[in-house]
């Protein structure tokens, strides 16, 4: 198979309830903003080694990449539309490959609403780098920024925070640190986040600044606080945990900085008003998410972090840099 | 410096005149298609080993990610806008490599009239892979496409075919196969090709059907003709040639492949009827591009060459594909 069997195979079937990606034959995709929006656009890539172990099988790795991107989009809000692909493999890869990563991003086409609307597929001679270009719409102004705090706001997490950074040492087999159910749990949570579409979209007008957390917890709210030129001060205790990180944490080496600074959570951290905390418990329970308050917006421009005893918390590192 | 710093020093700037990119500090970028307009978006990748040779400057390995993009908004007769960027570079990439790749960015960002949009920085262990998301708009409709080429229609091409092919075996250090002077020249079209923006906006309503040419005159030209449900004939010596590629075909093996199926030409190949052989000339004078009828589209679905003796050429490959 050459790469235009490959593309008519596996990937044209994906764009083809789609007409503006014209059936992936053209140079480019077209596409329509619907009146009175404006469109969202995020370009996010994942690297063997780096985002993903290599043990995943396709289909999850294709679904990783797209959700890493969906994130993206619930961060700012938006309602997602469609996605173009960079496919950076080894020429060894074959049809089962291609099968399986195809299978991954029809379940995910479905599950969000997305299609397929173009892309490249090329080889590399190094590791599988894969890239993908997230498409969405928001209402023209009504797009979530990491701008936007004020001291005296309350902060918020969407899920529970530290299981992606906890995932990954499961994934790279270290020491058994958990039950068998604690490890499948957090394993899951690192290989196949779950993007808050559904709660970015309804934090349109309730959130004050928001955005997903990927690098790290106290490293993102970094740009939140720069962006918004505000401090903030997080209770740890506070922090909502997942039944298997409580399980492992008290297990592990720094498990502060675990929860703090490990990263991959892909959750929605942002703040609000203390007069909106009724409408986030009501979307709360409507959307069946767990959304807590981890603390609050202050002026000023530092980050600090309490332990159980009100204690200041000194971190060794705040999350995840690449270089 | 970290990813951070990076962003703020090398980045941003390029940015900043758009203020939709955020100053690239939040999760994504808001885009506003102007009134009557649809956004035309491509994604290409470039990888080292692949589509470059690793000996280039930064600044033009930067240039030569956006074009081969640009290309592909000419091919759809679009108005660049912005791009998005997917960086995945090795983890000892320092400071010197990032002023490079950021003045080749903005150096082409001026004459092409495009701004950064957003996208993302990582490190891989394996080689150097960079994508980029393309944005440009055409008024509602005015797209050009593969489909719409007739029986009857004149095929052409822009500027000169083959001298990107060369130019990868001047790059690869292949036996001096040329003077330094056309050496130069045809290295120069292979590490910054010229992509035919306003040539492709301007095709729009004369052309029946466009392209760009990156995979090998034949090979893309089957594009056109299976999207269009046409055959083509072409005229191996109507095909423009450059003086240096005139100088050192005659000295290689596979003359016609080179040319035929050779790719990374970036440039346009588009079908029109005869009427308008007139409109093209002045097109050609006015933007002082070559443009030159090279064949025929034919009844049927097949591709025929013609060399100098009015026989059908046989060719060995058609062009490039990988896998």
């Amino acid at each position: 198979m050459d790469e235009f069997d490959i593309i008519d195979r596996y990937f044209a079937p994906l764009a083809a309830e789609n007409q503006n990606a014209l059936g992936l034959t053209d140079d480019a995709a077209l596409v329509h903003p619907p009146t009175g929006h404006e469109l969202v656009i995020a370009k996010d890539a994942i690297v063997q080694g780096v985002h993903f172990i290599g043990d995943e099988t396709p289909a999850d790795i294709a679904r990783k990449l797209l959700r890493v991107n969906l994130s993206d989009m619930a961060a700012m809000g938006a309602k997602p539309y469609g996605y173009l692909l960079a496919l950076m493999l080894p020429s060894s890869t074959d049809n089962t490959w291609f099968a399986s990563f195809a299978r991954g991003l029809r379940e995910d086409q479905k599950r969000y609403g997305i299609t397929l609307l173009g892309g490249d597929t090329t080889h590399t001679q190094g590791e599988l780098c894969l890239s993908a270009t997230m498409l969405g719409w928001t209402p023209v102004g009504a797009a979530l920024k990491r701008r936007g705090a004020k001291a005296g706001d309350d902060l918020y997490v969407s899920g529970t925070i530290g299981d992606g950074a906890l995932g990954v040492r499961v994934a790279r087999g270290e020491p058994r640190i958990a039950s068998r159910e604690s490890r499948n749990y957090l394993l899951q949570r690192y290989r196949l986040p779950e993007p808050r579409v559904m709660l970015g979209q309804r934090l349109k007008g309730i959130a004050t600044s928001c955005m997903d957390i990927s690098d790290g917890l106290v490293q993102d709210l970094g740009h939140i606080c720069e962006c918004s030129h505000v401090g903030a001060k997080i209770d740890f205790p506070l922090i909502p945990l997942s039944q298997a990180a409580r399980a492992v944490l008290p297990k592990i080496q720094s498990p502060y900085e675990t929860v703090l600074a490990g990263g991959d959570d892909y959750e929605l951290l942002f703040t609000a008003p203390p007069e909106a905390a009724k409408a986030l418990s009501a979307l709360a329970r409507k959307l069946d998410i767990r959304i807590g308050r981890i603390g609050s917006i202050v002026k000023g421009n530092r980050i600090k972090v309490m332990n159980e005893q009100g204690k200041m918390l000194i971190l060794k590192r705040r999350g995840y840099s690449h270089f």
